[in-house]
C-alpha cells in the first residue's frame, strides 16, 4: 500500500491503498465517446437540470427557508435538497473541467442561496425543523436529512478540489453542517443512522479533504451502527435500508440498490482509512457475490420495482428490469473504491461495463431527457413523454425530461462531469490506465517524476488504443494498461519489441525508460460475442445476448422493417446463432427469423403436442433477415420501439 | 335467454342469461376437497378473522364512529371497514350453510355495531366526515368510501338471501347507504367514481335483490363514467383504477388486478340487466385476451408487485409472481357471471382452475394463515411468520396469520362459505353441473319440475364423478356435465347405454326421462399432463409445468432429500421429460436430475464455450431420482421450502 499526500481533483482520494487516483487536474478527456457526452452534459444537461429545479421550486425551497421568499409551502419530495446539491457538485466538476465563467457565476449564485438557508447551529434542510414543519430528525427512516448532507459534502469536496482558491463558502457550509452532525449523532448523540446511506461516503471524503478526524470517525460510527435494527421496521423490511445485517457480517448486497451501493462505497472508505482489513474483506465478498448473482449483463443492479431493490440471487428478469440509473452510479462508486484499495482490474471491468451500459444509457443523445430505470426488454412501444411535464412515473418507456423523483439526472450529470477522474491511477512505479478514451494525462509520481502520456483512440468504435509518451524521464517507469476481461486475443505493441505480442485479460505492464514520443499500442478485439446466462437466471433461459467491446447490444424493433421482418414487435423474433454475426460498416448484424406464433385461447399447451408440431411456435423461414443490433445505450433515440437485449435462439 | 323469478342464496342472481345459478338453499357440498375446506373455514377461519379484526381495532372503529367507545384514533388502513363487511358476508353465507346459532349471535352483534355507526343521511364510513377527519368523498382516488359500501351491500345481499326472515337490519343499513349513494353520485351528483371498483357489482346485485331500479342505474352510471379520466392521475397511471379507457372500449384487463376484475364483474351485471350486448361483447373480448395472454397457469392474475397490477401481455414471471389471492377471487366473479350470461363451459374451466390453484392455495391446512400473493417460484426458504404478529408485508414466503392490508383472508372466507353457489345451474331444460364435489342438489325448473341429484365423487383425487338422480319426473329433462378442457379421453356412462362413450371437452348432455336411482357416470382422466408455455412468455422458456386434473403441481425442496437430491435448493433441478411421469399411490412422481452448476465470477459467458462443454451447467447423472410433485395448493404446509411450478427440462 502506498500513501497519498496531495489533493487531486477526484471524488475519492484515499490516504492509502494499492493505487492513487488521478483527478481532473491531471487527466482531461479530449474527445471521443465520453468527450462527446461530457460536451452535451456541459452544454445542455446542466442548464436543463437547473431550469427544472427552479421550475419545480426545489431551489426556491432554500430561499423560503432563508426567509427571503414568500413560502407557498415547500415543494418537491423530502430529498429534493439533495438533488440541488448534486447539481452544485456537477457544476463544480464542470467548472473544473472547462473553467466556464458563466457557469461559475451561476454556481456562486446557487451556493449563496443554499448558504443563506443554513441555521446558526449548522443545521441545513428545507423540510424539517421550522414552524409548521416536523421536528429535526423525527423521521430518520424516510426524512433523508443526513442523506442530503451527504450530497452537500460531496459538492463541497468537488468544489474545493477543482477550484481550491475560490471565494464561495460552500466548504464552510459543509463543515458547519458536518460539525453539527458529529455533535448530534456522535458517540453520545442520537444512536441511529439515516434511512438512506450516503452521508458515510461523504463524511469520509470530507474528512480526507479537511483532515478532520471527527468526520471519518462519524462515518465509521454510522457504518458500525447500521444493521442492528436501529431503524423502525417497514413494509419492505429493514433490508431495504441495510439495517438487517451489520455491514461487516453481510455477504451480498441487498435491499434498495442505491442505498446498498452508497453504503458499501462509504464502508470501503472507512475500512481503508482505519486499516480495517476484515471490513474490507467483507465488502469484497459482498461485491463478488453481487456481481456473480445479482447483476444484469449491462452492469445494472436492482430488479424489484416496488422497493427499487435487489432481488434474490438469479432474479434478473430482462423485462421490467429496474436497474435504476443511480444504482449503476452507486455500483461505479463502490467498484472504483475497491480498485483503488486492491488494484485488481476486475473492478475496472465492472466500472466500464456499467458506464457504457447504464450511465451512458440514461441521457438522450440531446442530453435533455433521461431513463430513470433501464429495462432490458421493452414489450410495448410506449409514447414520447411530453417535454414540459415532469413524469410522475419512473417507468416511462422512453426518456422523460424530468421526474417527480429526479435523483438520476443530476447523478448522471455529476458523474459525466467528473469522468476524467475514473480514467487512470498511479502507484510508486508508474501509471495505470483503466478506462480508454482520448485523453491527456499529466501525472507526478511521489518521487517527483513526471509521467505524462496522451491517449489516442476511437474506442469503443475501434479497438486500437495508442498511448504516446509525452515526456522523457531519466529512469524506468511502468505503464500498465487494463486488458478487459472479454478481450481474448488482445495484442500489445511496444517500442522495444519488433512484433506485437498477445496479452491476456487482466493488466499488462510495460516497464522501461520511456522517451518522449514512445508509443505503446493495445489492440482490443471487437469481434461481437454471443453470451448465455447462468442456467439459474431463469428469465434468460434459451436466449443469448450480444456484446461488442464494452458494449451490450440490443435488438430494436425500428430495425426490423428494413429486413422484411415486419411489425414493431420483437416478441416473435428468434436469432439464428449458427449463422454467426456479421460486422458491416461497424454495425453488428445478426440473422433473425420471425416465428409464426399461433394464437391460442390458453397459453399453456400439452408439451407432447408442441413437440410433434401440432401446436405452438414454428419458424417462418421465409421471414429471415439480417438486422443491425444497436448499442443498448443508444436505444429509444429513434422514437417509440420495442426492444430486447436477450434474444431467444431459433 | 331465460328469466329468473325467484331469489336464490347465491352472490349473483341475474334476471336473464343463458343459465340460472343455484344457491346454498339448493346445493350443499357434502364433503370431499371443498367440503373439508368449508369445514375448516367455518370452524377456524371465521373466528380467526374476527379475533384479528377486534385486536387490530377495525371493528372498534365502528364503535368509535358511533360514539360508544373512546376514540384513540382510527385504526387500520382506509379500507378496513370493507374487511369487516367481508367478514359479515362470510358469516352470512356460513349461517346459511350451517345454521350455526353461535355464529348467528356473533353476526347479530357485529351488525348492531356497524348499524350504530351509520349517519342519519345513510353515510357510513369510519374514516371520513367526522371532526378531525377529512371531508366525505374528498379522496375518491384512494379513500375507498364507495368501495366499502360495495362490500356492505354484498354482505346485506348474502344475509337476506340466506336468512330471508332474519330480524337484523343489515339490509336496511345497506339500502339507506345505497340511497345516499344514488343521491350523492347520481346523474346530478358528483360526476366521478371510486378509485377501487366494487360498488358497481354490489349495486347491481342490491338492485336485483330489492327491485330498486335506481341501484342498477347507479351501477351503470359508474361503469359508464370510468375510463374518461374522471380520477386524478397517479404515479402508476390511470390504468391502475381502469380510468384510462372506457369499459366498453377496452380490449384486455389492465391495471390493478383486483380492481380490474371487480369492475369487469359489475360491468357484466350491468350489461346483462340492460341488455347491452355491445358492452357484454367488450367484456368477453377482455376476458379472452386476459386469459390468453395475462394469466398464470394457476389462473392467477397480476404480475406486478409495485401496483398489484397486470403486466403487459406475456409478462408472467413465475418468481415473484404476484397473483394476489383477491385477484383470483375477482377472476372467479368475472368468469362466473360470463358463464351465467353465455353458458360457455370455458368460463367454468377458468373458475375451476382458479379455485383449486389460487383460492385453495391461500389458506393453510389449519385455516389460520394465508398467502396474500401466490408466487410460482420460491427461491429462498424463508421463515415461518410469527402467529401473533400482523405481517406488514404481502410478500411473506410462508402464510401469515394476518396482514396490515388483510383483504385476502375474509375474501377467501366468503368465497369458501358460498362455494356451493358455484357448483350448478339450471335452464328451462334441466340441470348443469360445472364444478365437481360431493353434493346434494335439489332444484326446481321454472315449470315446477324437480331436478334433484346427488353427486358422489372423490374428485380431484379420483376422476370418477357419479351423479345419482334422486327424484322421478314424468317428463324428460337434461343433465349437462362439464367436461374440463384438459380432459381428453373422458368417458360417460348413462342408464340407456351399455358401454361408456368417449366425450369431448366442453359439455355433455344426457336428456331422458330419469328415474330415481338413475346414475350418470363421468370419468375424467387424471393422467398427469406436461405443459409448455407460449414462446412469448419468456420467463418459462425451456421449462415445463405438470398438471393433474384441475390441479397444478409443483416441486417443493422438502421432497428432494429423500431422493438423494440433496439440499433445499430447487434452482439446479432439471426434469427428465423423456422419462415420463409415474403415478404411485396417487402421487405424481417425476424423474429429476441435479445439475452440477459451476460458480463463476460473472454469470454471463461466451455461448460457444458453453456449447462445447467448457463451462456452465452440466447434469450430474449420478444424482437422478424420482421425486413426488405436490399439488401447488398444498405447498408450504411443511415448513420453509423452496418451490417451483415451472421446472427446466434436462
Amino acid at each position: 500500500m502506498t500513501s497519498t499526500t496531495m489533493t487531486v481533483a477526484t471524488p475519492v482520494a484515499p490516504s492509502r491503498g494499492a493505487l492513487r487516483p488521478l483527478g481532473l487536474d491531471q487527466v482531461q478527456i479530449t474527445g471521443g465517446f465520453w468527450g462527446d457526452r461530457q460536451a452535451v452534459n456541459g452544454a445542455v444537461t446542466l442548464a436543463h437540470i437547473e431550469h427544472w429545479m427552479e421550475r419545480e421550486g426545489w431551489i426556491g425551497n432554500f430561499d423560503a427557508a432563508a426567509g427571503r421568499a414568500p413560502s407557498a409551502g415547500r415543494q418537491g419530495r423530502e430529498f429534493s435538497d439533495s438533488e440541488v446539491y448534486k447539481l452544485v457538485e456537477a457544476m463544480a466538476w464542470e467548472i473544473g473541467r472547462t473553467h466556464d465563467a458563466d457557469l461559475e457565476s451561476r454556481f456562486l449564485a446557487l451556493v449563496a442561496r443554499i448558504s443563506a438557508a443554513q441555521e446558526p447551529d449548522g443545521y441545513l434542510n428545507t423540510q424539517f425543523g421550522r414552524r409548521g414543519q416536523r421536528p429535526r430528525y423525527s423521521d430518520l427512516e424516510a426524512g433523508h436529512e443526513l442523506y442530503c448532507y451527504g450530497h452537500l459534502f460531496q459538492a463541497a469536496v468537488a468544489r474545493v478540489r477543482t477550484s481550491p482558491g475560490a471565494e464561495d463558502d460552500l466548504l464552510d457550509v459543509a463543515r458547519r453542517a458536518a460539525d453539527h452532525v458529529t455533535a448530534t449523532f456522535g458517540p453520545d448523540g442520537i444512536a441511529s443512522v439515516c434511512g438512506h446511506p450516503e452521508i458515510e461516503v461523504a463524511l469520509a471524503e470530507l474528512g480526507r479533504e479537511t483532515g478532520e478526524g471527527r468526520y471519518l470517525d462519524q462515518a465509521a460510527l454510522f457504518v458500525a451502527r447500521r444493521g442492528h435494527g436501529v431503524l423502525r421496521d417497514i413494509e419492505w423490511g429493514r433490508s431495504y435500508f441495510q439495517d438487517d445485517i451489520p455491514v461487516r457480517d453481510a455477504t451480498v448486497l441487498r435491499g434498495h440498490a442505491v442505498r446498498a451501493n452508497y453504503l458499501a462505497a462509504g464502508a470501503v472508505d472507512v475500512a481503508v482509512e482505519t486499516s480495517d482489513d476484515a471490513l474490507l474483506q467483507a465488502l469484497v465478498t459482498q461485491w463478488e457475490n453481487t456481481v456473480a448473482r445479482r447483476t444484469y449483463v449491462t452492469g445494472g443492479q436492482g430488479s424489484h420495482h416496488m422497493d427499487e431493490a435487489f432481488g434474490d440471487d438469479w432474479v434478473l428478469p430482462p423485462d421490467r428490469a429496474y436497474s435504476e440509473t443511480c444504482a449503476g452510479i452507486g455500483s461505479v462508486m463502490f467498484a472504483w473504491r475497491l480498485l483503488l484499495a486492491q488494484g485488481l482490474p476486475r473492478y475496472a471491468d465492472l466500472v466500464e461495463r456499467t458506464l457504457y451500459n447504464v450511465v451512458a444509457t440514461s441521457p438522450s443523445h440531446e442530453g435533455n431527457a433521461f431513463f430513470y430505470t433501464n429495462t432490458l426488454h421493452q414489450r410495448t412501444p410506449g409514447t414520447v413523454p411530453p417535454p414540459d411535464i415532469a413524469s410522475t412515473r419512473a417507468l416511462s418507456s422512453l426518456r422523460a425530461p424530468w421526474f417527480a423523483v429526479s435523483c438520476c439526472p443530476p447523478n448522471v450529470a455529476r458523474t459525466l462531469a467528473s469522468l476524467a477522474a475514473y480514467v487512470a491511477t498511479t502507484d510508486d512505479d508508474g501509471l495505470q490506465i483503466y478506462e480508454y478514451a482520448p485523453a491527456r494525462i499529466r501525472a507526478l509520481l511521489t518521487d517527483g517524476r513526471r509521467v505524462e502520456v496522451d491517449v489516442e483512440t476511437a474506442y469503443p468504435a475501434d479497438g486500437l488504443v495508442r498511448v504516446r509518451v509525452a515526456t522523457t524521464e531519466k529512469s524506468p517507469w511502468s505503464l500498465t494498461l487494463r486488458v478487459p476481461v472479454w478481450a481474448d486475443g488482445a495484442t500489445l505493441a511496444q517500442p522495444d519489441a519488433a512484433e506485437p505480442r498477445t496479452v491476456e485479460p487482466g493488466t499488462v505492464t510495460v516497464t522501461r525508460q520511456f522517451n518522449a514520443g514512445d508509443v505503446v499500442e493495445l489492440r482490443l478485439p471487437l469481434l461481437p460475442r454471443v453470451l448465455r446466462g447462468d442456467s439459474r437466471i431463469d428469465a434468460v433461459r434459451g436466449c443469448v445476448a450480444v456484446e461488442q467491446g464494452p458494449r451490450v447490444l440490443c435488438l430494436e424493433s425500428v430495425d426490423l422493417d428494413s429486413a422484411g421482418l415486419g411489425t414493431d414487435d420483437v416478441a416473435d423474433i428468434r436469432i439464428d446463432v449458427g449463422a454467426g454475426l456479421q460486422v458491416v460498416g461497424g454495425q453488428v448484424r445478426a440473422t433473425l427469423v420471425r416465428a409464426a406464433t399461433t394464437e391460442a385461447a390458453w397459453p399453456y399447451q400439452d408439451a407432447s403436442l408442441l413437440e410433434t408440431g401440432a401446436g405452438g411456435t414454428e419458424l417462418d423461414q421465409a421471414r429471415t433477415g439480417q438486422v443491425a443490433l444497436t448499442p443498448y445505450h443508444d436505444w429509444a433515440n429513434r422514437g417509440p420501439s420495442t426492444m430486447r437485449v436477450w434474444i431467444p435462439t431459433a
